[in-house]
């Protein structure tokens, strides 16, 4: 009997575009093609997706009252038995949206099959990852603002911390660690606005392109969009479907998130290892080792920094994979959603890691303050007093340079030099000079405007809480 | 002699920085980490900045009026020489910034070393590469909008072109080129809007920020910012120095751009092959081959989709560049330039070429449509036919499905075969059914907002022109 | 009671490393840092490498014979039962070792936790991972081999059948069909070697490096290598915990396989265009559409093109995951293991698809032929016989691109012209010219290694039988 | 006039391929196109491929033994005038190639048109490419072994000297600086390894393929590859055009190597920062800052490490490239060129200076065992030691794990606690305990195969002297 089918293969006509096959689908091929393994997490907003559609249908007169009831409590139902977990996904129905369909046909009967009128499977699916890429901005802006609202706080209390500066990380000059802190802010605050960015063109509606030409029947789709909370449909049929543009700039987003990230756990890496000892991560934020018993790992920095790669690389993968694709949808996109996901998880479960943890740092001021006090750091002060002195800024940069080649032999900071050790060098030098050497005075000095001292830090800090309406 | 320089070599006392150095730079050292032999394309920007620098620094009495003065004429006159190619770049000057500030001096002497008060590298070139970025941003968008305006044009000529459709590569449904034309002018839309919100970030003023910590003079940022038509200074001065955000920003801008550019370079590869053969590109954008004299290659289209690499390469450059760099500024940061301005030249030029041949493409209609009528791309339309018949989408789905395979075994289009050939697929078939099944039939019935009609088409490039301020 | 747990932590004593921790891990970072999710697939070669261990601790006197054999036999039962199904994996106990262990223990008690003896996770996680990757290189190694015999065999059917060969998408000379399937052969041959070299990395041993410096137990490194079938130990402790040159060399060659594999797709999606309508591939790799009935989709190709870039991707993924990392062993570590994971079943998918396919393609040997005739692709010929008349190749180029203008205006190919009219262009053009000008004609006389000549072809399959050792 | 020339426009008969073309190339196109800006520099291998061409062509007898000798002369003399600065490029003789063949025939009149029988710039610049990379291969393969040897000379002599092991930047382990470096040591063994395996791949010849189908000439590869040098002709006239996978695996190499570099300069920077203090740089491998007069900046591990991106960048550029080009060559591929140029570059002068500058990396040795003394880096030797005592290994974790919190309570390494106090924990401990918690004990105990003990350091400094040949 020809038409005999193997236990492991679907025969072409179960499949919802059997009718021109001739041979079933290799069951390996249908394995390798389905995409129903990672696209039933998009149920949720595949179904509201449904409703809203089939509500249109109805206000347009495609379907009758009854008809667009009996779809909606049916998807409804349908919902309800995957979030109670009485249903089983078949990948021979290939994606969540046949599944949910054939379900729905089960339960409802015919009309289930009139839900399909009007769309394709190239509009749906579209819709589906915008819905769901739009919530999980939202749920992600949540996050870093927890996350900006503790480096607020953590930034106001260590307002008065002194710490290093350093640039190629030497020590360069005093700053305060809540100066440092802002700086992280400042990071986030941009990755803040480039999300906002982004969500605007997530919040578009392709339904209603089709399959890419757009449909025959009178949709409205600016009803849809409303109903779906989308800002309005999209422009163009063939670029509706084929468009992953929103994915690849959210990932864009989440790339520069996560570079800013692998920045912040660089420093804390830094920060909490004995050489530097700057900080206390608590233990609940560490791990430890196997055959070590002393080590107190900061793991979370650690493994947010290497996540760091796996973003990036999600980007390229959505990057190469549009390139060059001809219009308009092609089976390649179904690649787009894997990378996607995974970049959504990635960056909301780093940034509530950070979100949490950033709270609990316990700076060591001591530690920072005696850091600060070695390396010179108050050499540009000394070369800035000479400067006011009269002396071009050039000529006080040698001078100081070698006041310090003096202290590197001697081994001490120009604080502790005497006042005839500093006026081999320059006869300007005064007993004034004393002032402009200290922790204290180098940071209170830089006093305007995005400068380091305390009360400029403050000040940012109420800036900040303004912009993020936390006040 | 201890003091005898090597010929190749630089003492550390000539440099900006050699007060503390007790042993030249390595010559190799010294081409290896010199940036003048690309960084001198910021000349013009780094006088204007030193300009309005010197500008602010006199209006808080910094320098006097006097000083002010001699320093912008001398400014003024390294600019001219530059221009005038009389000025010899010099590697163990370091940078551009180190270039220009000593032939100042040689030019107007002591008072040229006065014009680094109260500012630092580190903040001189962050200010330098956003006020370049700025101003090539601006001329991006321009060229932007001249390839939207000749698309538009374009579009709204063959808004009632018709041509198939592809999905997969394969005959989907007739479409008209126009509605074609229009997918990828959104596309370009789309690039436009985040052009802009990535120049809302650029243009924001680091200067002030000094080396690191901000300085002890009485600076004013806002004026400064002012003077350089810059939205506002930056918050912070640590996040100043190091920040390289808006490079990376620009960057996935270009690499969404060029992913665009390639796609529709691939369509006119494949348009303008012997087997398409849909339009003609005129042979001022072809070469030909040294060894095939028939060969008339589209080689612009080529280069643009090959150019795409070189932009993804440049982000991942930019990416990992940053990855885990701790604050404030590291000599890393000096690999910032090459890609951004690579990926800069890149765009101008890949737009420029654009720009021009896109108004210059010959639609050949009647390979066009001889395309479409292939295909079976009216299936569709027989589909929606029987469902208005009343026949549940996914049975006429099916119906339609063994149509055509009779289809293909007959080598006849569905418009070509008898009503009794249909009818024995369905009987709800009717005499009605050849309207939907020309190809005007099919455009013309997708009449909703994004659909492939020619008037919907028209309606597009209308709202576009409108967008783009074209009217 | 200050020691009571709440139900969803872990006390820091239950750790393998909690005795120095005041605190118990946070439940989020718990699960947020434990490895177990993903790494539990490396069971097998855990316990293999377990077993090795215990057998060379006994071997040197650390462990007793009977130790060993109590040791040996509980990880047996530990991997029947997690392939029985009866093992839960448990994320408080972090990863896969911690799981096994902790489960030995259990079955076997207080002897289970020597066999950690000399050993850390860092070392052991390193091996598992080689012992794996070298494990999937081999069944790669296969299914790449199935590949080449089946483009083999398809090439040598395929041997005679004439093609137009492409440059720039544009006709330029004939080929053979079985010419162009041993390009693509030639490809994977290189995608073999390459295997094979980092076959050769992989196949290193790092047991017994420890944590980072070695052990202080008389391990005997050789006899632990050679159980677990490694060419040899590795020659640095160090290196040994914080090497993964050899995912990222595997990612690298993945990388560029797929990028073969990406061009084989883009050809084929090509050929099976209605345009091109070279080959035609069977029902069972393809798919239709949910609203186009007509449509036979080439799924296949499509998707593994797609990807491509998910590979890009995991490259890119790992590259920055190491970028900058100190030594030795870092958390960071730990995102080494789901791009590898999902390269190698990405790698093995796709050659499957590619190796079950490729043999099912079928020429559409008259459309290749009309195509060839098409576009003027002996032109390159008439030059060459202009030169064999001693017309100077420049000059013979010339007249050649005025004859195809000639023709390109008239609508017929240079073989359809008279003599009188190829006359025209130059007048050493005789009647044997009409030899030259057929399809048969110019393949034929491509005739030298590595040209398109058939028996050239046959040539090529022969000896790259031998290369493969299928003969 | 209708064939009047506007000045910055090449007419369509001048260009190689002018013939069919009825329009001359837009002026900007032809620049946009033109590679000569960039493959200039493959001047000398492509003159060594035209000698031995004609040299072929001499054999096989498609030239005379004169003609043979004019062009080889007048090849010389091009290249001589290039050397000299008496060559002037031509943008619109568009690259390299046609460049040196238009002077040659300047030079030697019509015979110079006949050096490019039987071949075509597709397969003469795949020629030129591998010829000159597999030069720089060879250059770069000194300079690794360069680089190398300094790091084995640097280890003998640092053999003995402690430092802390580090995971996760905690102090770990003792190990010793020697131990360190050969860490680095076995990564660049691994590279220079690839190195090689990739050389194998480059030096393969595919003049002979011309546009993509063999050339009807009589010629004979064997001969042109053995006068080149090369190992072998292709196999396959379609892939020897089109095939870029030796660009791209030389650029994973290069990647590899990059990372390699960048973990070295993490490691240097952190060390010579203020809080490590382990090592010094000579000054002439630092800069200084032109604001802060005290710094010494480690640029070129900096700039080194920033480098990395940039090679990233190149070989996703490549992969990106190539992805889903169809066979055979496409203009897509002049972009092979520039990534591959600047990969070279980048790896030389990174190789240079760090061969330049390891020899004069000056240890702290005292500053590296202070910090080996803090930080319980003998705590594992105390779990070892319970465990020889008849502790199972987990519990011995556990009780370290307890000494080492009242040692971080107290303030008091392991070595510093009195036996009494140590007994609290475990009444096994004896007076014998102090011998394994000394640094030397610890480090000596480490005393196999991969172990940092002071004599397998040495003796894996001689097995890799054996293996690089220095001895």
């Amino acid at each position: 009997m020809t038409d005999q089918k193997k236990p492991d293969q679907t025969t072409a006509s179960e499949k919802p575009w059997g009718g021109r096959f001739s041979e079933p689908t290799d069951a390996f091929v249908e394995k390798f093609t389905a995409s129903v393994g990672f696209d039933q997490r998009l149920y949720h907003h595949d179904i509201e997706g449904s409703i809203a559609h089939a509500t249109m249908l109805a206000e347009v007169g495609v379907l009758t009252a009854q008809e667009r009831d009996r779809i909606v409590a049916g998807l409804r139902e349908v919902k309800a038995d995957i979030e109670a977990g009485r249903f089983e996904w078949s990948v021979s129905l290939e994606d969540v949206h046949m599944n949910v369909e054939a379900r729905l046909t089960d339960r409802i009967g015919v009309t289930g099959k009139k839900l399909h009128t009007g769309r394709s499977r190239n509009d749906q699916v579209a819709t589906d990852i915008r819905l769901y890429l739009r919530d999980e901005i939202d749920v992600i802006a949540e996050e870093l603002k927890r996350l900006q609202s503790g480096l607020l706080d953590l930034a106001e209390r260590e307002a008065d911390t002194i710490m290093p500066g350093f640039t190629h990380l030497q020590t360069a000059q005093p700053v305060t660690f809540g100066h440092h802190l802002m700086a992280w802010y400042e990071m986030l605050a941009r990755d803040a606005e480039r999300l906002q960015d982004c969500r605007k063109r997530v919040n578009v509606m392709p339904l209603g392109a089709a399959a890419l030409a757009g449909t025959t029947y009178p949709i409205d789709r600016t009803l849809t969009a409303r109903l779906l909370g989308f800002d309005r449909p999209t422009e163009n049929s063939l670029d509706s479907v084929s468009d992953r543009d929103f994915a690849i700039e959210f990932c864009s987003f989440a790339a520069l998130l996560m570079t800013h990230l692998s920045r912040f756990s660089e420093e804390l890496v830094l920060w909490t290892s004995a050489q530097f000892d700057f900080i206390d991560l608590p233990d609940r934020f560490c791990t430890g080792s196997s055959i070590m018993p002393q080590k107190k790992n900061p793991d979370v920095p650690e493994l947010v920094r290497g996540k760091t790669g796996r973003v990036n690389g999600h980007l390229i993968s959505l990057l190469t994979l549009m390139k060059s694709q001809p219009l308009a949808y092609n089976k390649d996109n179904q690649e787009d959603k894997e990378p996607l996901f995974d970049t959504v998880d990635t960056v909301k479960g780093c940034l509530k890691a950070y979100a949490d943890m950033i709270p609990a740092i316990r700076a060591k001021a001591d530690n920072m303050r005696a850091a600060a006090k070695r390396g010179f750091s108050t050499a540009t002060d000394l070369a800035d007093y000479l400067v006011k002195k009269g002396v071009p800024f050039r000529d006080a940069h040698e001078i100081v340079g070698k006041s310090v080649a003096f202290g590197v032999a001697e081994g001490r900071d120009l604080s502790e030099m005497t006042l005839d050790e500093l006026r081999q060098f320059s006869d300007v030098i005064g007993e004034d000079v004393f002032d402009v050497l200290t922790l204290e005075g180098s940071v209170q000095a830089r006093d305007h405007l995005g400068g380091t001292a305390p009360n400029q830090v403050r000040a940012a800090v109420a800036r900040a809480r303004k912009r993020l309406r936390l006040v």
